[in-house]
């Protein structure tokens, strides 16, 4: 390969480190990917991995190196880099070496179909990075198809979000859409929706979440709208046994997404 | 009341600060929680108030005002700041005028008795106050009798647990053990070791949670060692549908939690 960059303001450097800006995320598509774990699920799922970025001094895992190999020969470029700009690019404290540039994807709202057996779950206006990775994960995890963004959610493709999925991120279907787009989408024969309420819903173990389920859960602060309740199917509690109102989101992400998978492994 | 502290050098204000460090939090025996709804908690438990620190010009909201009057008419002592020395007492951005020092509270683990119907959480080495936050935050909110801390895990006094426990720690019951006094506490007749395998143990809605619980969960790094999951009375397994290997360990607490409180309420 080449020699390695040397300066943090190589042009090339400067565009790699705007993406830590949401801004730039979105113009240009591309997210920045730190750390050899998330980097390895980019490469080993279908995710489009636009350039690696490599600090040689830095990069000892043979896991790693062998990621490289594998990359360099399906053709992805790679940019060398010095521990000094590999650095300058790192959120991270004791950087691994490996980076990556990768394409975002995003699925079209309208061409998602919630088929028989499939739970999807949709957050609105979600604020922390590492709550919505961690959400991510969880998704992977317990078997969810995909998630959908709503209103002024924070971005799955932010540096934070995409280390707390552990690169989940890359293998799970995304979409985003104005909360008009996914109630009419929502509203299609046969997919129930189901929304979460602190106190008044139905106990979670007992409600019905239909065949086809959509799970819906509000932002941290707020919950779900009276508009957004009265667009439900059915409004699900999980039990409040102590002091606390409620439950971190991504915690009451799992215990909903877990109970979606439950019932439909016992229906199978 | 007195004039406020003008002085970021005042020697009071150094040791309040000073509880930003575990060692001083452990040599004091007290914690240092920020923000109206922590505070809030510790001043409705049954908390040991030390001292309330105010900063009259940032309080804004009538509840803290209220929170600030009970305290005083209970007999706490109140320390008045101005905003920029609260600002150097804070680690939050946005500081909303109210802190405390409280005493932290252990309760011995040879003191405790699980009882009929109860569940406790035991962790090992976990190494991330706001994770451990968040499990104390959904062991108050899954009814759970209290906490064992193992090893060498972080501090549940650490500030950034406290703000993500959402003050649920002054009201949940704690204790911390070495691995081979809690061994010998979770021996006792009738006590079900319930701990967490990333594979190979049974599904966690089918095994026997026994009628007095220890869930006992590993680091977010290393799970259990071979002679912790020993130890166990059963292992049991959250199904991973997707790529991923594990959860975040506060969503499998928090799936883990809810079943065992599931259990209990199916029983009564």
């Amino acid at each position: 390969m080449a020699t390695p960059i040397t300066s943090t303001a190589n042009e090339r450097v400067k565009q790699i480190r705007a993406l830590r800006l949401r801004k730039e995320r979105e113009r240009s598509g591309l997210c920045y990917v730190e750390g050899i774990r998330a980097v390895g699920e980019a490469v080993q799922t279908s995710a489009e991995v636009e350039t690696l970025v490599v600090a040689p001094a830095l990069l000892t895992s043979d896991f790693a190196r062998a990621l490289v190999e594998r990359a360099a020969a399906e053709g992805v470029a790679a940019l060398e880099v010095t521990p000094a700009v590999f650095a300058s690019l790192s959120e991270r404290e004791g950087p691994q070496g490996l980076a990556a540039v990768v394409r975002q994807r995003w699925a079209r709202l309208e061409d998602v179909r919630v088929a028989p057996g499939e739970c999807w779950l949709a957050l609105d206006a979600i604020a922390d990075p590492g709550n919505l990775g961690t959400i991510v994960r969880t998704c992977d995890a317990a078997g969810a198809a995909g998630l959908v963004l709503l209103g002024g959610s924070t971005d799955p493709y932010d540096p934070a979000a995409v280390r707390a999925s552990m690169g989940a991120v890359f293998g799970l279907r995304l979409a985003r859409a104005s909360w008009d787009a996914f109630v009419a989408w929502a509203q299609e024969d046969g997919v129930r929706l189901v929304g979460t309420s602190a106190r008044d819903g139905e106990h979670y173990r007992e409600a019905d979440f239909g065949e086809r389920t959509v799970l819906l859960l509000g932002s941290e602060r707020e919950g779900l709208s009276a508009e957004q309740r009265a667009a439900c199917d059915v409004l699900v509690s999980i039990p409040m046994r102590g002091r606390a109102s409620s439950l971190n989101l991504a915690v009451a992400a799992g215990v909903l997404l877990y109970e979606a998978l439950e019932r439909r492994e016992r229906r199978t």
